[in-house]
């Protein structure tokens, strides 16, 4: 802490706000290729906690670099910065009560490390959609890959920059997979069930 | 939005938040000297609001320095951006359904439209801790006026850096006057029932 700062103790601490929500504060961290269905799960999920009267809050891409990292760009310098601030975002929402939701590609395993080492492994659970490339790229659902394979954006994770898939996920899902629909409620439950105080 | 980004239709927005949460979210900003008494204020406050059940959140000096700006120093350019990032985290806070409570110096008047400009004037309630220099500089609690008048301090504010009060504040309190009491009891039940559904 700069010299200059001083610690006040406030009365209301995160500890108070959960027990007042009725829940844990904690960050799942949905990780995957672009196309591979981050958003939508993240949604189904987001929606069906809420429902429960769960405080909920969703980061992503769109709220993220359109407000607090809109200063920021794609260099390496500026990606490992991207994924600092989301960390301490999300630290600060856990704070407030808040169960946060972040989907983001995340592309490597560092990045992964940076947000459990911030947020703290004991608040930090993963989510790896890992809905095959070939399926991405079909889907296309942005129109984003035809763009990266004609080399129209650069460093695009799965065709010109690398995906590191997690090694040990809480949880993993393909997005085209049979049994989508069973898992997927499957994780909403238990994820459910582990912030519960009730 | 940069051009690889993409907008999804979340289900749960602000709104749906703040229905359940039975209250509108704001952004509550207490400017003033330092030792000027905000932290008490902002915790008096907070204790208040979260005792009705209102969901708050805490954003000051002491959690931002040592998070999310903590690659900020004190040049002009960093103070600019430490008040730009704050007013974005206040905005993904309200998002997340928070009554916002930020205690900060936040010395010049442009700071302060900074905010207002992020966080939106209808979210924006800003109280002005108007203790007098004098009787910052003889509490001292910090000891910081003390160091900052032998020069150990650069660009503290009173002594060797402007404050610009602000003209047109919701609220204005005096720690030292004597109806200080009366008056923060007032503040806290006209922001209580300002943004209460019921």
């Amino acid at each position: 802490m700069p010299e200059n700062l001083t610690h006040f103790e406030f009365d209301i601490t995160r500890s108070e706000r959960e027990k007042l929500n009725g829940h844990k504060s904690i960050t799942i961290w949905i990780t995957g290729l672009s196309g591979a269905g981050k958003s939508t799960i993240a949604n189904r999920l987001e929606s069906k906690l809420f429902k429960a009267g769960i405080k909920t809050m969703l980061l992503d891409g769109d709220n993220i670099r359109s407000g607090l990292n809109s200063d920021l760009g794609f260099s390496t310098t500026d990606r490992e910065e991207n994924i600092r601030r989301i960390g301490e975002t999300a630290k600060l929402l856990m704070d407030s009560g808040s169960v946060v939701i972040a989907s983001f590609i995340s592309p490597l395993i560092e990045n992964r490390t940076t947000i459990k080492d911030i947020v703290g492994e004991e608040n930090f659970v993963e989510i790896y959609v890992n809905t095959p490339l070939d399926s991405c790229i079909k889907r296309d659902n942005k129109g984003l890959y035809a763009k990266a394979i004609l080399g129209d954006i650069d460093d695009f994770t799965g065709i010109s920059a690398p995906y590191q898939p997690p090694s040990n996920s809480d949880f993993e899902i393909s997005f085209e997979s049979s049994d989508y629909e069973e898992k997927l409620k499957a994780i909403i439950s238990k994820i459910k069930t582990s912030i519960s105080y009730k």
